[in-house]
């Protein structure tokens, strides 16, 4: 069993889109985080689905529990009606980590491993070209390794 | 509308639960992560679902891709046999990080930069004894952000 036999197929964004509109395809659709791909459908980057809610938190409040405990539901819905107005690629954490990105070919626990290790739910898998062939989630993975 | 409005019945696991157990809880029920109580239903410690599966995967591979690489399936049934014999408080990890744990009164904005300060996407919910009273995932919460 290889990466290629788990993968399935994944919803994707683009550097380009609304960021609104990337909380609402992760809400929506359950997702455990969002695939970023460029033109060539190649991975840019991959986005636990905490890292996406980021995205939706005014950065005063990211790091200051009192500030978010003070600002009230009213306030947080102006903030993301803001977050209409960016992309993405906006949003997008500026340090790059490393992505969890295998080849069809990789292992069940190399696959696990990379998730533990980046903390992301959500592994793409590419063919030889780079380009995203789908995605294996924690949820996919675990019931493969529970279940045996 | 505050956590005491949001949360809902999660299911926990305690420190002597076999490891195997907690982790086919969280496969089963496809839940984001656990949360581990004491004997007073106080949360101890949340464990997202990456760090869930960390504890099956042996130590010399977590860190180490090239080692991930080479060990094939069957090698990963046999590690997670050996799980068997540990339980949660024996897999947790030792360091104590902040935990996503939220009063009744917590704000939306409080909780969803918690969330993405602990990259978590589950919250417990805790009463005035500090007994869990309920839990926020992140569906959940992106669902009452992104509707608004």
């Amino acid at each position: 069993m290889r990466a290629g036999d788990l993968a399935s197929d994944y919803p994707t964004v683009r550097p380009d889109t609304p960021a609104i509109e990337a909380a609402r395809v992760l809400a929506g659709q359950n997702l455990p985080g969002l695939i970023v791909v460029d033109h060539a459908n190649a991975p840019i980057t991959i986005l636990p689905g905490t890292q996406v809610l980021r995205m939706a938190i005014p950065a005063y409040c990211q790091d200051d529990p009192a500030l978010a405990r003070v600002i009230d539901e009213a306030a947080a819905d102006v903030f993301l009606r803001e977050l209409g107005d960016r992309t993405v690629a906006g949003t997008l954490p500026k340090q790059q980590r490393e992505l969890p990105v295998v080849q069809r070919s990789a292992t069940v626990l190399e696959i696990a491993a990379l998730m533990a290790r980046t903390r992301t739910p959500l592994v793409a898998v590419v063919d030889d070209r780079g380009a995203l062939a789908g995605a294996i989630t924690l949820d996919a993975l675990l019931d493969r390794l529970v279940a045996q």
